[in-house]
């Protein structure tokens, strides 16, 4: 299979991946943009398929996600070949991308990356939910997700547990919960979540028998600037125990709900490679995170 | 003008683009998908305009961000209108939604919102060169941003120049950078970067005569995560200055050249419109960007 396909053909999609659009892929490999387009439109009949989609970026197809992972893993190969040859292959740096959740790389993430040296770092911040996709489509070739199930061609190790704690500042929540039964108040108070996507406060909300939270939804889409805008008594919201426990500790931030968690199981997932970078990282990122999360 | 749209119209395609499918639009609205489909559809005819782009999720075209720009601002209007006559409207609280780079977020725009008590904000992050952007799409009503150019129907005031140092951790400096000539160092050494879009350290090393900085580039798309890998030694980096300073002043990172910087002037753009919540928050934005940034 992988010697028939044509491999100048594949490196090219993958140039037009990585860079967003098709000049930007010439520019990358030092040929004209009429040539990329050749050979990706060369590729496509090969294959049958569509491979791209011609959006801005240009993004892959589901049949081309499968080449475009198949090229990564192949450069990662000829790296890791090149390496322990003691050679430098083309002088480029050996290259790991990974997808990672903003709370994660607000708290435990970046202190495993320095435990390994000689290696050039790609992190991609996306919600822990979606992280598989970016593995899936071969834009990274390891990825922190909450998903056990592993992706095609991939293998899973369990990270711990991130326990999330419903806290707000002292003033907000005399001023918005107390004297009202916790149900009520959830479904009233101002509260902070992440961005669109981000349900947990609304997840606690239901545990506690209402639908959802209030109306007065503060999107703050960085970890930090969700955990200082709940410091700030802009809203409650459901943060890391790691992030809360120092503004626990100085009365700046109280429990809402005491004895009361969300926790998000996370693992680990990479290409099964046999790449001696790979397996430095994945060793760095679980003795990190078992020494941070919750087993 | 106004009063020949057919504002129901309008106001499903704003609902399409901000719930990013047909779907969740019909669930936000209460109508079956199929006319929300059908109100899209009746728009296109009688503008003669393709108004969205069938992606996911949903986005406006140049035509339909006019009129996503329009409805938004109808809804402000309406909201501020039930406001001032002591009313509350639909029930639903006064969102302002802004699009903000994230070293801003990070470091001196929070306590800004802070200043403006009642206001539900949606943040957005966003580049800052790219924020404009969102402000012409009508996803945003106002913006801190590096362009000095109104957006159509939005107005201008300078909010301050940021300032970026050249520094990196003390280890990382002995190791990468001492004994060279700063433009050669710069060319070779490890360096952090945002995304791919980041070009501040590359604009660097073209002040010191070389095209860009060396192929080792870690990209670490947080402005928190960013600064701690750079604290952390996984290269050098432009760190604002509000957030070098501490580490500065403890020995943990040093400046690589003294005496020089980066600027880049922020302002702050919004919809021209006669509404109390955009006003104060304009006011608290540039306040408190006056007491941060250089003016």
């Amino acid at each position: 299979m992988m010697s028939e396909l044509p491999l100048e053909q594949v490196r090219t999609l993958l140039a037009v991946v990585d860079e967003g659009t098709f000049d930007a892929a010439a520019a990358a490999l030092h040929v004209t943009p009429s040539a990329v387009s050749q050979r990706v439109k060369a590729l496509e009949q090969r294959t049958g398929r569509v491979l791209l989609k011609r959006t801005k970026p240009v993004r892959p197809t589901e049949s081309g996600a499968v080449l475009v992972r198949f090229a990564r893993q192949l450069a990662r190969l000829e790296r890791d070949a090149w390496g322990e040859l003691g050679l430098n292959g083309t002088g480029e740096p050996t290259r790991v991308s990974v997808a990672v959740n903003a709370d994660s790389l607000a708290t435990w993430f970046l202190p495993a990356l320095t435990r390994v040296a000689g290696l050039c770092y790609e992190l991609h911040r996306e919600d822990e939910d979606h992280t598989a996709a970016l593995l899936r489509e071969g834009l990274v070739m390891a990825a922190v997700t909450s998903s056990p199930d592993p992706v095609p061609g991939c293998t899973v190790r369990p990270l711990g547990r991130m326990r999330y704690l419903p806290v707000a500042a002292p003033e907000f929540t005399a001023a918005h919960l107390d004297g009202r039964p916790l149900p009520e108040a959830l479904s009233r108070a101002p509260v902070v979540v992440f961005d669109r996507k981000d349900d947990f406060q609304d997840a606690f909300a239901r545990r506690h028998g209402r639908a959802s939270v209030g109306p007065f939804r503060h999107h703050v889409p960085t970890s930090e600037g969700f955990l200082d805008a709940v410091a700030a008594g802009l809203g409650w919201g459901m943060v890391p125990e790691v992030q809360a426990g120092p503004l626990l500790d100085r009365g700046r931030l109280v429990v809402l709900a005491p004895g009361e968690w969300m926790d998000v199981t996370l693992y680990w997932q990479q290409w099964k490679l046999d790449s001696p970078a790979l397996a430095s990282l994945a060793e760095a990122v679980t003795t990190t995170a078992s020494q941070t999360l919750r087993g």
